[in-house]
């Protein structure tokens, strides 16, 4: 059945979607990925104080990263690839948690039912399932994405101060689900998407074979590599011009093997897309993100600063998608702990690296002119997901991926113009050559 | 050095640019397209008449697809892939031969000469060369392609009224160039496009191999495999709703190798993508395929028809990008000439099977919703464009190619929303039901 989302507010009121899904696979990396610039000097390294990505990882882990989009969702594409789309249907409203069902009124009062009441609506994973495990990574984690995702809805539901975030919740066939939140064409944002997912299952073939390629070499229990992945995904489009876009991303990934061994990692990143360009806002940003990095090692910002300066990349353009941020993946040293609480360090520098910038500019005045150079700058940013991105390609050829929640990080609006160049020397010049030759921001 | 375009009309005036360009190479179809849905029933089918592709084929070759977007231009993408884009330069007006250099005097009165006096700018090949090789099939194709280009863009100027096409000359480093037109927000068209290549050199090893996969077996003189390629192209997305984009591209490849034996196949089809479905235009459009079809065969129409739903197909939504037209690709029997005749009659079917309607609705009243669905529509083309369709990404990955002729098929503005579903027994749900169950309109 098909839904027509009407807009909801943050409360107690939400949507569970279900849909028909499929077992996680692969999309392959080779062809259209085959040119995505690759992170010299990032293979095999490791920080000195300890945080370090898998030296597998040669320069960006495709699987790692498709996960960012695909675990925003897991819905839809498999009945897609069949020639007709199941749709999500709805579930009833007592399925929920954020009003708590009756059977989990014990619940409260205790310290996972408050936090818990501080989310957009009720984790992924059930209460009781938590509770059982709550020094397991999977745990904090789940816990971790979904504070980010209160954090930053509030956060910039406040700063619109008209519109609010519709809460969208689905399940996944085979294991766990997303919370999907989108604030669309208010009063300062175009279009605000902050999505949740928790899924598990076991990895397809092609996955499998894929991550060995990356030097993941893992012993299948009965043929099978059971996994769960987790991950907030962002993209937040305002309307105004001179107010940047943001997107955002953390997830973490585990993989059990047949003789109990874990393998997991870590990955995300923050960026920044603007406009025009304000050094001002720029030096804020990655000062924020520096001072998270800085707090778990000299060399991480450094180093995830040119990684992210590397992923977002538009090869046949010659130019970055923004003024980048921080981007990292196969994080998996020196401890699960300590990289978990690098990540939950980056994660709460989401909401001060970057709402100053969008109250500070969210009514600045502009002319039409300002609003069609952002809207072919939107063109880009389409073109980059579109074409380059491995997370969004990893989502849609997917099957199972919930669509909606992919591609909730496209623009409301962009467009494209034949041959359109700046004046030399115009602001509109200014940020080309940055996205072209990124700078140093902080030193 | 960077080019800004002024607008130009329709006559001596024309720019030039020249740029850097690569070697042919083949962008790999493994990965986003393995996806593509493939051709049943296509691969080794003859038509009973005698026109038929080649049955190594095997459902639409990305190669010969590639080279349709791929010959929309060869500029910029080599400097792009190492991390900078060289822009194209200009040339000087003298180099064309619409207003013929003094050199070229003599051949006016000719009939060459006459046919070129037509065109938007003299051909891509000296008509020198042309003269020594009238009966020559690279003379024939590069004439009708440039002949077909300038009937379309006639016709649709004539339609607008205001805006006129852009006309701009480019040259290819290893030999070749083409002429792209462009009418940008017009009273009747947001942006047109019809663009001609004529490329050659030296197949790469990549497009070699990849060829090769397709049964094309080719010996290789002194370690090379010189081809040709040419097209003409095009995309028109007008303003109004209820004028529907329509799509053409006609493409003719030769190898030749050691033995002096030449490989060629034909490739092309023409695509209707309308807003709101109108049964009435949808029978005209494809009943002048048809008949164009018919001329050369009984079963050519429904086998291309066919092919043409099964490319357009947008995966992950489950729908097609329009309601279809033909598609076909390694077109090389009964004869070379048979085919060019075939695809000769299918170009000179572009204007007629479209302009009528675009004429018929360019003053059609609309709301503010009409258009809202349009660019919602919009939004799905960039889709299937950037994610599926093989030329654009052969295209884009292709070092050397000119980006701005590839990119000129995205609509000049888009829009994404979270969620959108139109609702049941409304015009919007309508179309859609046919992107999804496409519909036979001759029958």
């Amino acid at each position: 059945m098909a839904l027509r989302l009407d807009r909801l507010g943050v409360g107690p009121c939400w949507r569970a979607l279900r849909g028909d899904y499929g077992q996680l696979r692969a999309w392959s990396p080779r062809g259209a990925s085959a040119r995505v610039s690759r992170l010299p000097g990032t293979a095999g390294t490791q920080s000195r104080r300890g945080l370090g990505h898998s030296p597998s990882a040669g320069g960006g882990s495709w699987l790692g990263t498709g996960l960012a989009a695909a675990l925003a969702g897991f819905a839809g594409l498999a009945a897609a690839a069949l020639g007709h789309v199941q749709r999500a249907e709805m579930v009833p409203r007592s399925s929920g948690a954020r009003s708590p069902s009756p059977g989990r009124r014990e619940e409260d009062g205790d310290e996972l039912a408050r936090r818990c009441s501080a989310f957009m609506t009720s984790p992924v994973t059930d209460l009781r399932e938590l509770r059982k495990r709550p020094e397991d990574m999977k745990t904090k984690m789940e816990l971790m994405i979904m504070e980010t995702q209160a954090q930053v809805c509030r956060a910039l539901a406040q700063v619109d101060g008209v519109a609010d975030f519709s809460v969208d919740r689905w399940e996944r066939k085979e294991g766990g689900g997303g919370i999907t939140c989108v604030l669309q064409d208010g009063r300062v944002f175009e279009k605000a998407g902050v999505s949740i997912s928790v899924v598990h299952g076991n990895l397809s073939e092609e996955a499998a074979s894929q991550m060995q390629g990356r030097g993941k070499v893992m012993k299948r229990k009965d043929g099978k590599l059971p996994f769960t992945a987790m991950g907030v995904s962002s993209v937040i489009h305002p309307k105004n011009p001179y107010a940047p876009t943001m997107h955002f991303n953390y997830r973490y990934f585990e993989v059990e093997e047949a003789d109990g061994n874990t393998h997991w990692w870590f990955g995300g990143g923050c960026d920044l897309t603007p406009t025009y360009l304000n050094k001002e806002d720029a030096v804020h940003f990655h000062r924020t993100l520096k001072e998270a990095c800085d707090q778990h090692g000299p060399d991480i910002y450094p180093k995830f600063k040119k990684w992210c300066d590397d992923y977002f990349y538009i090869a046949h353009r010659g130019e970055r998608r923004g003024i980048g941020g921080i981007f990292f993946d196969d994080l998996n040293s020196p401890s699960k702990e300590e990289a978990f609480r690098f990540v939950k360090t980056c994660a709460e520098a989401v909401v001060p690296s970057y709402v100053p910038i969008v109250k500070k500019h969210c009514d600045d005045s502009f002319t039409p002119e300002d609003k069609l150079w952002q809207q072919l700058r939107r063109g880009r940013y389409v073109e980059f997901n579109l074409l380059y991105d491995r997370g969004t390609k990893f989502g849609l050829f997917t099957p199972g991926s919930r669509i909606e929640s992919i591609l909730m990080s496209l623009p409301l609006t962009a467009r494209w113009e034949y041959m359109h160049l700046p004046p030399e020397n115009s602001k509109e010049a200014e940020i080309l050559e940055v996205l072209r030759h990124p700078k140093d921001w902080v030193h």
